[in-house]
C-alpha cells in the first residue's frame, strides 16, 4: 500500500494500482451500475490527454521529458493496455471529474514508472499539474466523449452499411418475386419483394446519412475552455495547438468551438447524436416488424419469406422455429429509444456554466451505439443474408387477391372489373381464371397487363395495348 | 339536405355544407380530441390539390374547365376561406383518408358552385376522379403534412431568430457586467453576464440550424407514389410536373423521392423534424432555468437579473412577482418533449407499404411548432427584451467569492492564495480587502488582474504584469 | 370598459366581461396553445371555490351575504354557465395563478351582479380577499385539478367498462370458435376466439382497477396549505371544514393530507394518474393491434374476424375497407404515452415549496382522459359491438395447421405424430385427413380429442379416452 | 468436447460446461449488450424450476430420483453456485427461451453429475422433458422475472426506508432551523428546514407504498399456462401445486392468475412495476435538486445546508467541492426514466398469445432496481446522514426577507406592513430592526409572532396576542 493525499485527506492505495486517491474516492462514492467503462472511451480519454500533452510541450509549458513519458503512457492505453485500471462507474456525480482524474492518475503513474520513479510521486509528475495541464474536466471530458462517439460510429456505420448492402443484394435477388402489397394490413395492389427490400435498404441508408450528419456537429470541441469556457489558464496558442494535435492523432477534422462558453454549458450535440440513433432505430423496428409479419405462419400466416432457423423455438411443438433475430433487433431498438430519453434528461439539466449530467449522457450513447452495432451485425449475418422468398406462396396470395383488378380498369372498364371482383369474392376463385373463362382478355394480354413490370411501376399497366387499339 | 352516396350507402348532407358523405362518416367515426385542424394544414392540403390539378391539366388528363374550377376553389381555401368546412378530427384512423377526402369534397363542391352546378353533382366533378386524380391519400396526405410543416417553420424560425437577436443585443448590453460563474451550482470563476447571454444566443442559433436542416429532408415528396409507391395510375410526366407545380406555388424546392416505395412506407423524416424541435426545446429549457435561477430572490436568492414583472404573483404577499414567462416556456418545451414521444410511436408503427399513423404524427408536430412559436415570441417580447442586469448584486457576489483567487495564482503564488482563501472563508471578508490590507498587490495591479477583460478571456489574467517584471 | 387595478397598474376591462384585470394580463402573457380550458376543470375550480366559501362562512370569517352570493355564482358555473368567461390558456406560467384568479374574478363579478352591485366593485367583494379567502393558488389549483380528474374518471371508467363488457359479451358469442393460437406470430396450438376476447376483457378490467386505484391517491387534498403548506392564515377548523364541504358537494371522500408541505411541493400523485392511463393504453394498443392482425386480408391475410365497415378505405380500389377504429384507438394511445412524458417532466420539476409546472401536468392528464374516453367509446360502439368471427376461415387455418398434432401425442405416440407432421408439411394436406386415411384414430375419437373443449383447457386432451383403455 | 444435438443439428459443447447446445446457439445469436444476467434472476429461474420439479414429483409425473437431483441442482444455483454457467445475453430474441433453456441445461447437467452420470446424457435426464416438465418458456420465464423483481424489491425497499428514516431523523434535528420558504424560486414565507426534510421523507414513503403496491400485482403468476395460457399438458393439480411450492420456497403469497391466457399475453404488470420505480425517481429528482440548490454557493449561492465533502471538485480551484452524491442520484433517476420507456415499448408489443419482448422488459426493470438501490444507499449514507444545516445563513436570509411581513398583517395592519416592506426594500435593512425602531411591536411580541412555531403552522401567527387584547 502507498499513501496518497488530496485536500480531503490521505488514503491508502494498493501498491500495484496505477490509479490513485481520487479514483479510490470515486469507487467509494459511485457504485451504481457495476458496469465497466466502455473500452473505446478509455482509449478516447487517453487520446485527449496525449493531444493536450503534445500541445503543452509545443507551447513550451510542459517539460518535454515529462511530456514524453505521459505520451508514451497514453499510447499504451490507446493500444489497449491498463484498461483494468479504470474501475470507476460510468454513472457518477462530479460531471466526469472521476473519469478524468482516473485517466490522469493512470497516465501519471505509468509515466513515473517509465522514467524510473515510484508510483505516487506526484511531486515529480502530477495528475493535476501535468496530465491535466491547461485542461479541466469540463473540456477534457466532453471532448473524450466526442472522440469516443466518433470511434464507435465507425463500427456502427460499417454495420449499417453491411445491412443496407445485404438488403440491396436481396432486393436484386427478389426483383421478380411479385407479391401482394398491403396498406393498413389490408390487401392493396401488387409490388415485388425486391421493391420492398430496396425500400428497407433505402431507409437504412438514410439512417447512415443521419448518423454521419450528427457526427459532423460532434467534431466541434471545447478544449481550452477550461473550467467554464472563458479559457482562464489556457493560452490561445495552446487552444489552437490542442485541436490540431487531436485532429492529427485521430485523423478527424476536429475544430474548436467559436463560442467556448456555449460549447461548455450546452450539450445539445449529444442529443443530436442520440436522436440520429433513435430515428434509425425507428426505421429498423418497422423493417423488423415486416420481417416478422412476412415470416408469420408457416401454415397459418403470411409465410412469404423464410428466415434461416437459428434455434429451436419451443419445447412443446416439434419443429417450431421463431424469428429470433428480428425479435432481438426490435428489443435492441427499444433500448435505444429508452436510452434517448435518459440522454434528453441529461441534456436539459445543464445549469449556468456546465452540464454536470454528462456521465449519464455518455453512458447511454455508448451503450446505444454498441448494442445497435451488435444487433445490426447479427441480424444481417444470421438473418438477412440467408432470408429466402417463398415465391409460390407470394403467387398464391396474389392469385387469390382481388386488388389486381385495379390494373384492369383501363382495359375492361369499371363494370366488368366490378363484376369480376364480386364473383371472385363470392366464389373464392382466382381473378385470372374468371377473366379467361369470360373471355374478357386473351391470356397473352392478361399476362402482359398483370406482369410484375407493368403492375409495379408508375403509369397505366399495359398502356401499350391500349395505344395499339 | 342533399343525399350523397358512397359504397357503404347513402347519407344526408346539409345543403349548405361543402363537405360531403365521406367527411360525414369521419365525423361520426372520429370525435377524439374535439380540436380543429391546424389552419396551415388546411391551406397545405389545398396547395397539394392545386398542384395536382395543374399537373393533371398539363398532362392532358384533366378537363381544363374542371381543372380551372378546382384551382379557383383551392385558391380560396389557400386564402383562408371555407376553413369551417373542415370538421374532421386531427386524430383519425384511415391514414388521413378523411382529411384527404374532406379536402376533395370541399374543393369539388365549391368548384361545382363556381361552374353553376349544384353541390353534390359528383357525376360532373368528382372528389375521387377529379380532385384526387392520379393521387392517393398515401401520397397527397404526407405531402400536405410536409407543405404545412415548411409553412409553420417560417414563423417558428422567425421567432427563434427574434430570440437569438434579442439575446445577442442583451449580450452587448451586459458585456461589462462581471459576475460569478458557476458549475455544479457551486462558485467557480468569473464570467460576464454578456458572455452568458451570448452563449444562449449561440445555442439558439444552433437550434435554428437544426430545424432548417430538418426542413431540407422534408422537401422530398412522394407525389406520384399513389397507393403504395409503385405509382400505379400515375404517369411519369405527371410525377415530374406535380413536383414542379408544388415548387412553383410554394417557392420551395420540392423534389420527388428517388425511391417512392420507401418514401411512402417510411416516415422517419417526420421524426427528424420532431427531434429538431425537441432538441431545440432542451436548449430552451436550460436557458429558461438559468433565467429563473438568476432572477431568484429577490432578497433570499441570487437576484442577478431583474425580469420585467408581468402579473401579480401571489394573493398573500404584497409585491410578489414570479418568473411566469420562463415558466411558461419551460412547460411548452415539456409539451414538445411529450409530443416527440407520440411522433416516435407513430413513426415506428408503419407496416408494409404504408404508415397509417400519420395523422397523430402530424397532429403532434403541428402542435409543437405552433406552441413553440408562440412561447418563444412571448418569452422574447415580454421577458428577454426588458430583462435587466442587477450589476450591484453581481458585483456583491463576486466580491464575496473566493474563486477569484484563482486568477492571482501566477502573481502572488500558491501559498499566499491559499492563505487569502482561508482568511476569506473564516472571516467572511472580501478577498480584495484582505489583499490590500496585506499589501500583496497594489490596488492598480489588483484591479487590472481582476478586471473583466483579464478574468474572462483565454490566457493568464494580468500576464502583462508578469512579463514586465 | 371599466378600469381595474392591481399592483402592476390599471387596465381596461370590457364592461360585459366577468373576468378582470388579472385574467387580462394572463391573456396577454400566455397565448400558447390557443385551446380552451377543459369544461370539467372550470366546473372543478368552481366547486373548490364553493367549498371554500361554505367553509369560510361556517368558521365565521366570511360575511354570509357575500358568501351566499359567491356560492350562487359558483353553482351557476358548475351548471355550465359563464364558461366563455374563462379565456386563459391551459399552458401558463405562474403555477395556475391565472386560472385561480380567473375563477375568483368571474365568481366575484357575478356575485356582485347578484347582490345588485356593478362589476369591478372589488371593494365590496374581492377576488383575493373573499373568493380566495384562506386559500392560495398553491392549494386551490391542485385541488381543482384533482376534482376535475375524478370527474373525468367517471366517464373514462364508464367507457372502459363498456368496452370490457362488450368484449366479454363477444367472448361468450365466440366461445366455440376454435382457431389457431400464435406466439411469435408463428403457429402454436389451438385456442378459441372467445378465450382471446375474454383475455382482452380481463386486461381492460385490470386497467379499470389501475385507474380506480390511482384515483384513490388523488382524493388526498392540500386545502389549507395556503402558500407553502405551513397553513399560514388558514385556521385549523377551516381546514377540516373545507375538506368536509368538498366531500359533501362532490360525494367523494376527500381527505386532507397528513403532511401539507409534502402535499404542496410534490405532485407525484398526478404521475400515478398519468401512469395508470399510460399502462391502460399499452394494453389497448396490444388489443387494437391484434384486431388489425386478425382482420388482415381479406384475401391475403388472416381474415379471422370481420370488422364492421365504417368508411371507404381507398379511392383507387373499389371495396377496400380499412380497420379505422383500431387505428384511431392506437393513435390515441400513442398520444396518451406522449402526454405521460410531458406529465413526468412537469412532476420532476418542482422546487422547494411548490411545483410551478402544474398547468402543463393538468393539461396533459385532462387531454389524455378526454381523448381516451372518446376513443374507447367509439371503438366499442363502432367496432367491437359488431365484430364478427369468420369461423370458416378460423377452421380453415386450423385444418392446415400442424400444431394440433401436439394434442395427439399421448394417444398415438411420438413416432406417429412426427410422421403425421412431416406428411402434412410435405403434402400441404390437413392433419385430420391423414389421420383417418391412416386409421390412426376413429373419427369419433379424433373429433373428441381435437374438440375445442379438450384442446383449449388445462390438462391432457382426451384424457378420458386414455383412461378407458 | 461433447456432442449435443437439437432438431437443428449437432454442436460441440465444452466438456466442463454445464450449459448445453441451446445455450451455445443463443450465445452465437445474441451478443448484444455483453452484459451478464442479473444474479438474482439466475436464482429466481432456479427457484421456479425447483417449484416445478417438486410439483411434478407431488403429482406423480416426475420420477422422484430425477426430481431430487434437479432440486439439489436448483438449490446449488439458488445458493450462488454455477452462475458462471449462464452466459446468455440479457437482451435476446425468442421470448426468453434461451434463458429458460440455459437454466434447464445447467440444472440437468448438474443433476446428471449428482446421480453419477455424464453431462449431456439427456436420454436419462432431459432439459425439455424433465427440467421443463409441464412448463413452457411462456410461463416459467415471466414467473422467473416476477420472483426476481420481488427479490430485488427487498433491497430497494430497504434502501428507500433507510433514506426515509434518515430524512426523518434529520427532520427532527433541523426542526428549529427556521428558513425562507420559496415558491417559483422566489421568496415566500418562512418554513423550517425540518419541515422540508419531513416532506422529503413523506414523499419517499409514498414511493415505498407505491412500489409495495406494484409488487402485489406481480405475485399473480401464470405457471401452468404452458405455451399459450390454455394449459395444454398441464394437469389442474399441478397448477395448484406449483403455485403452492413457489409460495413455500420464497415465503411470498404467489397466486395463479384467474385468466391464464390474459396472464400470458399481457405484461402490463411489469409496466406497473416500472412506473412505480419511475414515479419514485421523479420524487427523488425533486429532492436531489433541492439539495443541490440549498447547498449552492458556498459564497455566491444559498448555502443553507452543508453536504459532507466526498471528493475534490476541481483541479483549478483549491477547496472546490461539488454535490456529487445528489448529482449521481439525479443521473440514476434519469436512467430509470429512460428504462421505463424501454419497458413500455416492450409491454405494448405483445401479439396474440404472447409478448416476445419480455427479455428487454426484464433487463430494464432489473437494471433500474439495482441502480436505484445502489444510488439511494450511497446518497443516504454518504450525503443525507451527515448533511448539516447552516443555521446562521438560514437566519441571515430570513432577516433579509420581506416575506415575513405577511405574518404581521393581523397585528399591525396593512398600512404599516406595506410601509415596513417598502422601507426594507429601499434600505436593505432587516424588517425586525425597523419594527423595533418604529416601536410597532415590543421585542417580546415580535419574537413571539415571528417564532418558528407561530410562523410555520396553520393559523394566524400570534393569534393569542390578538385575543388577549
Amino acid at each position: 500500500m502507498r499513501l496518497e493525499h488530496d485536500f480531503l485527506g490521505d488514503m491508502e492505495v494498493p501498491d500495484d494500482a496505477y490509479y490513485g486517491v481520487q479514483t479510490l474516492r470515486a469507487m467509494e462514492n459511485f457504485s451504481i451500475t457495476g458496469e465497466k467503462l466502455d473500452a473505446d472511451f478509455i482509449v478516447a480519454m487517453a487520446i485527449v490527454k496525449k493531444a493536450a500533452a503534445l500541445a503543452n510541450i509545443a507551447t513550451g509549458r510542459l517539460d518535454p521529458k515529462i511530456g514524453a513519458a505521459l505520451v508514451t503512457a497514453a499510447d499504451e492505453v490507446i493500444a489497449g493496455k491498463l484498461h483494468d485500471q479504470f474501475p470507476v462507474d460510468p454513472i457518477q456525480g462530479g460531471a466526469g471529474t472521476s473519469i478524468n482524474m482516473n485517466t490522469n492518475e493512470v497516465l501519471v503513474n505509468r509515466a513515473l514508472e517509465l522514467i524510473g520513479e515510484a508510483k505516487g510521486r506526484y511531486d515529480i509528475i502530477s495528475p493535476n499539474n501535468h496530465a491535466n495541464m491547461a485542461q479541466s474536466t469540463n473540456d477534457a471530458f466532453p471532448t473524450g466523449i466526442k472522440v469516443c462517439i466518433i470511434r464507435k460510429s465507425k463500427s456502427l456505420l460499417k454495420a449499417l452499411n453491411y445491412l443496407a448492402d445485404t438488403l440491396d443484394k436481396k432486393a436484386v435477388e427478389f426483383k421478380d418475386v411479385l407479391k401482394m402489397g398491403r396498406t393498413h394490413l389490408q390487401d392493396a395492389i401488387p409490388i415485388t419483394l425486391g421493391q420492398e427490400f430496396a425500400s428497407y435498404a433505402s431507409a437504412v441508408r438514410r439512417g447512415i446519412k443521419r448518423i454521419e450528419s450528427a457526427m459532423l456537429s460532434i467534431h466541434t470541441i471545447n478544449m481550452g475552455a477550461t473550467a467554464i469556457g472563458t479559457g482562464l489558464n489556457a493560452e490561445p496558442e495552446y487552444i489552437v495547438e490542442v485541436a490540431r494535435q487531436l485532429a492529427e492523432i485521430t485523423g478527424e477534422p476536429f475544430v474548436t468551438a467559436t463560442n467556448l462558453i456555449d460549447a461548455t454549458n450546452n450539450t445539445d450535440g449529444f442529443a443530436d447524436v442520440s436522436a440520429s440513433l433513435k430515428i434509425t432505430a425507428l426505421v429498423l423496428i418497422k423493417m423488423a416488424n415486416d420481417f416478422r409479419l412476412m415470416a408469420s405462419g408457416p401454415r397459418c400466416g403470411l409465410n412469404e419469406i423464410k428466415l434461416p432457423p437459428r434455434q429451436p423455438g419451443s419445447s412443446i411443438m416439434p419443429g417450431k422455429v421463431n424469428p429470433v433475430m428480428p425479435e432481438v433487433l426490435n428489443q435492441t431498438c427499444y433500448q435505444v429509444l429508452g436510452n434517448d430519453v435518459a440522454v434528453g434528461m441529461g441534456v436539459e439539466n445543464g445549469q449556468f456554466e456546465l452540464n454536470v449530467m454528462e456521465p449519464v449522457i455518455a453512458f447511454n450513447i455508448f451503450n446505444s451505439m454498441r448494442y445497435l452495432t451488435n444487433a445490426v451485425n447479427k441480424f444481417t449475418k444470421l438473418c438477412v443474408e440467408n432470408v429466402q422468398a417463398n415465391e409460390e406462396q407470394c403467387q398464391m396470395w396474389l392469385d387469390r387477391s382481388v386488388g389486381i383488378v385495379t390494373a384492369l380498369l383501363p382495359h375492361i372498364g369499371y363494370e366488368n372489373s366490378s363484376m369480376l371482383a364480386k364473383e371472385a369474392y363470392n366464389t373464392g376463385r382466382p381473378i385470372r381464371e374468371i377473366i379467361l373463362e369470360k373471355g374478357l382478355l386473351t391470356k397473352e394480354a392478361m399476362d402482359h397487363i398483370l406482369s410484375p413490370e407493368e403492375m409495379t411501376h408508375p403509369g397505366i399497366a399495359g398502356k401499350d395495348l391500349l395505344e395499339k387499339e
